[in-house]
């Protein structure tokens, strides 16, 4: 699909689980968006996040995304009711077939989050009350994390008899400052509360309340959304590579990437505000056209 | 060595370092039993440490195993009295012939404690009192470390004149949340002390004294060993492969990993068990035969 | 350039931009030293790094470095009246003879601040005031780094309309505990104060102020150089390693530079002193003769 | 999209500048089909191979594919009339963002012929005339090369002023046994004749003419397409996970992927049929649900 | 177990399955010897492959091997009567359980193969007749192979419905020169003749018949058998590590492994018998006790 | 050292063992010149080949470059008479110490090679007589490799007592298209000759003496040098990259190089020259300064 045809779909777009609000200058707000169900995650959502996070990438006006839950808690992961048949009636004539049937599901559901990551804009996730399972995946994809002082967080994956294979095994090791702590926490299954997970490094503020949470991240969301998109989405794009790869690695592809990248008209531009004693704020940056999504 | 051999040989093994006692549900309790040398490492201890993790993973009744010192500290570290000719008396007729015999002396060293790592259960590290030079590459290879108050640790190595080459240089930096920490044990040789060892990650939990360590050490392995082997032992192989791989082959590799895994039946039965309100506890799970060691 | 012509270069150099003076046995203090432009880093800076390490990494009469800022603070960073054009006035017919001009420009910048990571001895950052900009990417790459109460960190880049190319992406992550804060810090450019800088990791000390903290500093630094060259030079050498590959490949690489290592006197000294009850200080280790920089 | 979707839409798809003939059991014939403009790749086409092969993947009456151009030539490569202003008169308000929207058409054509890589169905190239510039790039991207007698290949992309970027130069090395003939022929663009094709290793076999080779090429395929899709496909995907893996990557992965295809009823049937006398081609194998694509 | 008693165990050793006999100085000939059985692999070869191997690892005499077949062939391959049922009745009480005891299996039968790689001693295959299935993945991981102008080969795993699992598919792409004729070989299990294995780089030399590829291999072997083992040894080790990374980590590691190596007083007695105009047959190098396997 | 300094100090260079000559436009011949020591490579070559690439890689007006040996063979290999005592004597109190300088020595060594690769332009080998020991690291580290009919190989290492350490182990089997060989030629150190170096992929093509070699090897060197050097330097820097990466690697490497390097006016220059039927010698293309090295 062009990325022009995909621009042209986004504006329209509505979804069953999520709502996306603009909120100031080019900051987007994501809500998972079925509050009766404590936000749990069915069929639709799998495919939502998908189709949202590739409006995002296309969306010019968008800089920077603050992603919450509605209701009581920020997710109650994965939605069993609606999806458990999912992973216990899978189809196939045999059982490599069925093997084939479930890597490619799990391939899907992977996506789901991976898109937060191949999003060049950066995603701040806010959460409040609980964040389980499929949540902790979820978060471990963003970029920023932040909660409420009566937050907590579950790796809930082997009380339901399972490794955890979208994203928290992968992720959390390469977030956390705290290897054991990781390990406990998948292998037990046992809350941690937000104190913890802020000693720990799996957030890096904690607020109040929901309300102080959610003013807190949408004003660093605008924060970043002032400055020049190209140094900002070329700072997600080395971060990720960066970890991923060894130091002299990331050093040589940095060089490669910023041999275009300090060609723009945003460096001259923030350098005459700098002399004018003018904020990134106040500086026109030109859009900047992003990746067709997926990369 | 067949599977079956090993599992025969397993109960009638005793040890002269080591001492295996069954604790609660499927959880083993291995003690380091030196005390009357500090539980130094000797050259018994160096095979036993093999011999014995060989047995737990290859015994399906075992599910998660702590390990801890006997005896006033966790580890006096290398029994240098015993062990000190190994390295300053090395057999060869040449430089290089030396060279070859320092080097299979060095990675049977390793093995020691990539034991701990290739066995697929759980190990927990219960510190009390010191845990100094090797005893730091042992825990480093345990997947949750815990201690008490007054523990304290040691990088010793660079005090008897050599780099560490047993897994503290290579582990260390992945394990703790301060690499400027990591650097200052490993170049200085100071202890650091429980507080510490807590804050930077290298421990998740301290406790008030030796008796309630092992007291939350064993619930934590009883709890673990209440979930589903299928679960909690590819959660291990998973988190270990996520550490040295990137983000994107971690997910490829759970993928292909969970794509038989997600066929067994402990997920309908924790599913039923939790529609029931029955906990991990409660499920029979079958036996799950491990890897013969080594894999 | 072979390495006794480097070694008689050495003694008579002086430089501009920083001062080099003997502290103690074996330990040379390096000192940002333009205090009256706050230690910005001009054209003069940018070479004589490269040099005085070179000189530094050859020096066997020195085993240990602390690196600190004169006057004020620490450094603010790139110096932009002076290097600004360097970047936004390039050289090139077209916008591809640009970007080649424009890579070899990074990866010198790069060098500048990679040669404390291939200096085989260990560099401490003792940081007061500030630190700006591109000396996060010089602290990113020492070994230890302390600060004062006062000190505070910020990460610049975005505010001058680009991604950063000479070390923070790439070290910042796999030195802190925290990948929410490093990313909060990149996209940002908020400045973060001393506490957080040690419950994240980036430090691990602070001092009360800059006199204590250049003491502590350097009494870590004669602690370390009191210490084998052999064993501490080879545990940066595998520190750096492990950072960058798997477990398993740090461990066949620190056997293979073990089989040699353990063949020096240094280990039969280390322990013959500890069993006459003396310290590493004590002992007469003979000098070792480092890699001609640039390895 | 949901595979029953995909499936669906499939039989009805034509394309513009490919035909689509199914031949034999479970072989398709893909035919680059734009002979009057020798089978040059316009906008449709980059397209079109992409939703061509998504299709593929997931048709599970096929197994294999042969990929031949229609007219007098396999394809004379990118059709710079219709795609040249694709690159020349790219938007975007400064250097910069320019460059982003370079790099996301360079990832989308490089898709194009990953999906050859991707589909889990073995792709056979079947070159006769003449095969050129991003001809190259495609065939590379195949699992198998044959060409005919008079067939040359000339990998054309420094003729035009660039580096070639959407596979040759990654590929062609891992492809062909001489890096010396590599080299050469992507710095000087001459042209490679059967022969030297066949002694290189690029192509495996050379036919007479069109018809030999066409009929060569789908019996090979229908040799293939008669065997066990769980043993073939899962073939292709550890081929092209070995060739970017270590050899003990490779073992590991293969372990992890045949712990379930080892399960599967294919090799009781296959071991049945070889009792009994019988070839592959009389084993009735169920069909193999491949992954939607992209994986 | 300690290298000396492996070393006292080996001289008693002998086989159901292989014959070992010494030829010349410093090489031992390994047969396959099941002649009545083609030299299929039964039960008794995969365990005694690794224990031969172990000994010679350990034979300090022993400086190359020559692998070949008694009887008419080199090898059937797998013994499909006598091991079908270890994959078609596999052990486990539910798929996931299943899947465990597989990868198992799946990992010893690897291992058979893998100890000729991690054999430092250079290992000749010599094949005759047919090399069948199993027999490629054995042949995979020698070092060199030859063959008779009647020996043909056949990579047989996919018309048992499996894709190859021990070796074939990891080593095969890295060993030969035509990745599109390693491809059509894995998905076709066609036979390949001589000559094609040869001008692909399969083997490297075709002899005239099974006496003279004896002769011809045994000449090689003592030609490598008489130069210092510790350059051979090193080669071996050095040429693998090569294989499997990039070309500046090769370097980097042959740099630490030579650091040590270059001080062998091979190096001058080569030099010296050079001088004198003798060649390596006429130094008495001293014996290098290799690692104990595995490694 | 800037890189104007550098190109002030290139004309006026003289080698004592090597002869560079301006051949044709943009083409530089570079000669091993010790005819009467058969090119043996003494201390003075091996910093010298350092400084001629240097110059090289920095000079706009070369393209690509030839290196032959003057006299009768290309080259002996190293000047065992010079450069023996080396190695044989090498400094240090202690092995550890004398362990340092020898690696310190080897990275130099392989540094005078690795030259070739970190050379931006085209490095064409051309071999006539003999090539033998270094000689073989030097060119493999050449992109091309040429010979004449009655050239012969020699990797001579083993026969001194050690494994190639500055190239050959680590480039060779990524070059040629046979494992087997290679492994045979470094453990036997047996003569390659011509035929048998070209079907095995080691050089690309074979002329009747020196003087149609020199001939041959200028004018693909011309032909090279004609195009643009935006389009072959950038060639030259992603196939390397291919070499040492997975090919997903290679791909994104490519697309983050190409999205500035398609901004190149070469594109436009070249197009135009094509539709006017002119070929790219009759383009006019700007210089491109190269990177200075070490890059």
């Amino acid at each position: 699909m062009s990325a022009e045809a995909a621009e042209r779909r986004s504006p329209g777009r509505s979804f069953e689980t999520l709502r996306v609000t603009p909120e100031r200058d080019h900051v987007l707000h994501v809500e998972l968006h079925r509050p009766e169900k404590r936000n749990a995650m069915n069929v639709a959502f799998w495919r939502e996040m998908v189709e949202c996070f590739q409006d995002i990438s296309q969306d010019t006006s968008c800089r920077a995304v603050v992603i919450s839950g509605a209701g009581k808690i920020f997710t109650a992961g994965i939605d069993l009711m609606e999806m458990g048949s999912d992973f216990l009636m899978v189809e196939g004539e045999d059982m490599a077939r069925k093997a084939w049937n479930l890597r490619r599901k799990i391939c899907e559901y992977q996506e789901t989050f991976s898109v937060l990551e191949k999003c060049p804009k950066p995603v701040i996730a806010a959460v409040h009350g609980a964040c389980i399972g499929a949540g902790i995946d979820l978060i471990s994809a963003c970029d920023i994390r932040y909660c409420t002082q009566d937050a907590w967080f579950q790796v809930k994956e082997v009380d339901i008899g399972l490794a955890a294979d979208v994203g928290t095994l992968q992720r959390l090791p390469k977030i956390m400052g705290s290897q054991s702590l990781v390990n406990e926490l998948a292998f037990t299954a046992r809350k941690m509360m937000a104190p913890e997970a802020q000693s720990s490094g799996l957030v890096s503020r904690v607020f109040a309340d929901k309300e102080t949470l959610l003013q807190g991240a949408l004003e660093v969301a605008a924060t970043i959304a002032a400055r020049s998109p190209v140094a900002v989405q070329g700072t997600k794009v080395n971060l990720i590579y960066s970890r991923d790869h060894p130091v002299s690695e990331g050093l040589r592809y940095v060089a490669t990437w910023n041999m275009s990248m300090l060609q723009t008209e945003d460096i001259l531009k923030s350098a005459q505000a700098a002399m004018e004693k003018k904020g990134p704020e106040d500086i026109p940056f030109s859009k900047l056209h992003c990746p067709t999504w997926p990369l």
